[in-house]
């Protein structure tokens, strides 16, 4: 059983009398009358970190991660709440530090503060956080139109690289495995698109599970497909070199997720106003897709305007 | 290192610049222009709960345990988070179903709604709960005034014989086991009452670690002393009969926390009114102690009126 189901079965009903949560449904929680935002999310030493040998660098992955959930719906974070659980070798003196000081310069990145959150025994390593925002309005999940272009931030792949060098799947040179481990815990979160994607943007989710996968969830509640042309998502040049080399597929790089880059569809009519904005801001924004009528089936086409089956979409939460 | 020191040394000025924040040394935090009040707790099994073979008993006591902050800060909780870490064998169907009813209980109970949360892998079984509520204004910790008198609301100490039985160090008779493990499980939160401490008390927290530990974290920044009756101090009739035939000293089980009862100071002008509230409410409001200077030690008398110096305060969280 995935999460979905386990949601959908079990936990909507409780949720159901409260529209705020938008029925479990979406990334965030969102009181409107209080115009407050809230995403909670759980990251575990071995699934969504590999190990605590870098503890600056992890602390940055999460902290990013977790504020990646309000940007993508066009919401500033304001606060985060810092629940971890592990032993004397995790929280020893030096890391504490080394925690400390990676959380300032976030804070300082992003203009967040740590306003809470405990620290318990356990002899596995995991953190709890819970970003807070505040908005009038967000763009919600499900509220794509048809004919509406899908839009990606950013560069995607370059982070699951990272993990495979990391994990010794993958060795590449010097550089290029700094590089790639970088991204890995390093995420470039476009938290100055933030505000643009609710004037522009009908809908939106941050790609943390991979691009099909995010945006299959992104339009999980409505009749709608989808065509993505693979040559127009973007990736960087070093990627693109393991790609010409074969040394991975693109849709496989791009399949795995970790970007925290934002996925949204848009109305054809904003296509120049998106365009400006991405000079504006220095920011890449590519389209790479339409949404169609639910009647033909998803469809992703290669460089050879082949359509071609992806085998494994993006990370599935199983139990 | 207990969590004190680890919040005090390396985590406290990364909220210094934000008033909100309590400078991490309160229950909650409390954003008083968004009238926002949040808490962030985590429970693992073993440590926070016993087990998980009683999945709807344990859900109530995290559940009850994380709305208790804000209720005796004098906020009624609207909202919940969960986050939930755990392997198939705890999140299986039966469970699942399980905790689903005992959330659905517990919303009706105390008129909260579930808003969100995830589940994720892990072998070991954890929860993180994400508290809200909002109110214009708080009872804070470190507000306690020289001479105020020191309360308790219901009894204590019945929680922790439940957890003794549970763990096969106490065995009683049949009813007598199912009252303290129930107890335990189900620990009785004082939400009719959080609204009045708003007028009536100086400085208050929940009862969580145990009583001493509790009230002496209450004060931990004034230069402040306490006395304390142990003759006053609240238990049920049941933990009368074992403390007086000598199964457990009365200074020990009410050290031992878990109870989540109001522990507060008023003002001694207020006893009239706290009075005429516990009748008017059906709610047991103890007065056992007094507020006094720092250059007095803590006092703690016995029924023989003989200071007493209490082995083991309360519980510590140790790394």
């Amino acid at each position: 059983m995935h999460e979905f189901e386990i949601i959908n079965k079990y936990f909507s009903k409780l949720a159901l009398d409260n529209k705020s949560s938008l029925n479990l449904n979406d990334d965030v929680f969102f009181d409107k009358s209080k115009k407050l935002v809230i995403s909670v999310d759980t990251y575990i030493e071995g699934i969504h970190f590999i190990n605590f040998e870098k503890p600056k660098f992890v602390m940055k992955k999460i902290i990013r991660s977790s504020i990646s959930d309000l940007i993508c719906k066009g919401v500033d974070p304001k606060y985060y709440f810092i629940s971890g659980s592990g032993n004397k070798n995790y929280f020893s003196k030096k890391n504490l530090k080394l925690i400390a000081q990676s959380l300032k310069q976030e804070q300082k990145k992003y203009s967040i503060y740590l306003c809470g959150g405990d620290t318990v025994f356990s002899k596995k390593l995991s953190f709890s956080i819970t970003s807070v925002g505040f908005s009038d309005k967000i763009v919600l999940r499900n509220k794509a139109k048809i004919n509406d272009d899908i839009y990606v931030t950013g560069n995607l792949g370059d982070s699951f690289i990272g993990l495979m060098i990391l994990k010794k799947k993958i060795n590449l040179n010097k550089n290029l495995n700094r590089y790639f481990e970088n991204k890995y815990y390093h995420p470039e979160i476009q938290i100055n698109f933030s505000k643009k994607l609710l004037s522009l943007a009908n809908t939106s989710i941050d790609i943390s599970d991979g691009l099909i996968a995010d945006l299959e969830k992104m339009i999980n509640k409505q009749k709608l497909s989808y065509k993505l042309y693979l040559k127009d998502i973007p990736v960087s040049k070093n990627l693109d070199v393991l790609i010409n080399s074969k040394i991975i597929k693109k849709i496989s790089s791009i399949s795995c997720g970790d970007d925290y880059q934002i996925l949204f569809t848009a109305s054809p009519s904003k296509s120049r106003i998106i365009s400006k904005t991405s000079r504006s801001l220095g920011i890449k924004i590519s389209k790479i897709g339409k949404i169609c009528n639910h009647l033909q089936k998803p469809q992703i086409y290669n460089e050879k305007d082949e359509i071609i089956a992806p085998k494994n979409k993006g990370y599935l939460h199983k139990f």
